[in-house]
């Protein structure tokens, strides 16, 4: 469908796109990163292995050059990083394009909780520091499995940190991994901000509050002489930021960087009464695989998949394996108990592995 | 100076704290908080020992109710964690009120990195999960320190996220800390937003790109009802926010909640042009103790000091002696170099506690 619709609408998001990287700057991290991606993916193709980018955390949009203020999207990267674990346990190898400083798989079980890192170490009586015992039975588990990834060559952490810099990434990311065809698989957990403010309208330095210096925001501040209004001004003591809103690069990954790949979206909503038909609206705008729609106070145990193959289908922990926080779930891996938690991302991925078996063997729907 | 100043700008702050916390919500933490607090400070009221409170990380401003976007101030909390270590070298018990999920004291030297938690670890031969020898000496040096501060209930860890719960805390603990009278030290390094939503004005759901779909921002969405404009709207394909003033609660905090404590606040520039005398205008402003001035940067390396008692005063780490980075500098802790890396804070701290030292015995000078 993807390839008739030469719509006015597909026509500016083609422009936008031209626009945007003309004039938004190649992040300085790109080259280093390709240098790690292209053997990481080459070998791959040769060993015949799927490979997921699993894209996590939110991506900031800052208001300044030299920045000290910025619009972030709220995400710990608990999705990615859990979900990056059973692509890996599913036989993909994972390129797992990340907020620096979210979650990361496997660490994850021991980082951002309420847990100073310092607390699971002890000294021990030959004056070692060690885990301590508590948790040594799952510390040596997921160590095991984390080393086994990186021995083997199967898990590439690359870290991003504005939105500038992940649309960037996405774009060459997408480029390098064509040689895959249908082995690759995009799933794109990260929230991506809608919004943002172009280059040419960023101020230089710190917008200053009016109430608190009378000199404020002299020419250089306000951007004066840039090609377009800043977007961030002071309008009396308030504060005004409008923003632009990015370009729709799901269309362009659709069409045209990666149109072999299965892709996969998701629709993050507060409102219930709007979620499944935006996860709908979604899949037929940019035609691709799946739209995966989950609420913000419950996604943990329930998402809505949306896929032109199998319509709509809610996948749902058991009230019964639904743990309160993510501390619980993950210690629930080495609680020996009949109830115990579920992580709803190990429900979410083999049915995704499943999904992308379908497309790689019958061609795809779209 | 500040008692006798009941100009106009005085009364408006007093009645824009009145204002807000009658109308920003208490934040649910605070209970749980003032238990922990209470005797905490009690302790080292008896014990005569001086109490800092440490101000630590950004404060997120949300834009919607159910909060899928914020602004944010950047801020990892390097300088805030870095100086509750040398505040407790310093003989201090310390009050450390960070962002969540920023820099810890002692944790911060192995979190934040480009290392994942695990590749600290190793398996042991006898199949225990220890520390990899190469990290061994340093940490087990920060976790002796650790450890220590822990059982002598010197370091008090509580979390924010928001400046609603920023604001809350540092009203509630400058009151719990009145009994400690000139031993209290606020040392207020924390990125506070300047500009805020109120309550009143914030959105209940997720703010909709009008680009994505026909039905966005319905009445509910949109605060219709409410009392005031909601601070978030579409204008066109724009997002357009609007944020009020956060009042100046440094004033209240010298004049009101904590007259007899030594009060230190920070000021970020990103303009060098601008630092020296901004921060002049904040001492002159709010009549406290000290502002430490410092450019976005050279952060890690020079402050200024502005104090009615001293002056103006550069601070800086000798060239020899800067590090590259953060990680740098922390492995320096174990190298043996005459020319190993300094941390500012190792400078900045003694100079402090000297200055409320002076404060202590000579009653202050504002």
């Amino acid at each position: 469908m993807a390839a008739h619709d030469q719509s006015n609408g597909d026509s500016k998001l083609a422009n936008g796109e031209t626009t945007y990287f003309a004039t938004n700057p190649r992040p300085a991290s790109l080259d280093e990163h390709i240098s790690s991606l292209t053997p990481f993916i080459a070998d791959h193709v040769r060993k015949h292995n799927r490979v997921a980018l699993v894209t996590s955390g939110g991506t900031t949009v800052p208001l300044e050059n030299q920045t000290v203020r910025f619009i972030d999207n709220f995400s710990a990267g608990t999705r990615g990083a859990t979900s990056a674990e059973y692509f890996l346990e599913n036989g993909y190898a994972v390129i797992f394009l990340h907020r620096q400083f979210s979650l990361l798989p496997y660490s994850r079980h021991f980082s951002h909780s309420t847990n100073c890192f310092l607390d699971y170490m002890t000294t021990s009586s030959t004056g070692e520091v060690v885990i301590d015992d508590e948790y040594q039975a799952q510390m040596a588990s997921v160590l095991q499995k984390y080393e086994r990834a990186k021995r083997e060559k199967m898990l590439l952490l690359l870290p991003f940190t504005s939105v500038n810099e992940y649309l960037w990434h996405l774009r060459e990311i997408a480029m390098l991994m064509r040689p895959l065809g249908a082995d690759g698989l995009f799933y794109l957990a990260a929230a991506v901000s809608d919004f943002f403010i172009p280059a040419n309208r960023m101020v230089e330095h710190k917008i200053q509050s009016s109430e608190d210096f009378a000199h404020a925001n002299h020419g250089s501040s306000l951007g004066i002489g840039e090609e377009r209004a800043p977007a961030a001004h002071m309008d009396g003591a308030k504060l005004v930021i409008d923003l632009d809103p990015v370009p729709k690069f799901l269309k362009q990954l659709v069409d045209v960087w990666s149109p072999k790949s299965m892709i996969v979206s998701f629709k993050l909503e507060t409102d219930p009464s709007i979620l499944a038909e935006k996860s709908r609206y979604a899949l037929k705008k940019y035609s691709h695989d799946l739209v995966i729609g989950n609420m913000l106070n419950t996604r943990k145990y329930e998402v809505l998949f949306v896929s032109a193959a199998g319509g709509d289908q809610w996948i749902r922990v058991p009230s019964s394996r639904r743990s309160k926080s993510v501390t619980a779930a993950t210690m629930g891996e080495v609680r020996q108990s009949t109830e115990m938690p579920l992580e709803i991302e190990s429900l979410i991925v083999p049915e995704v592995a499943r999904l992308h078996s379908e497309i790689i063997s019958n061609g795809r729907s779209r």
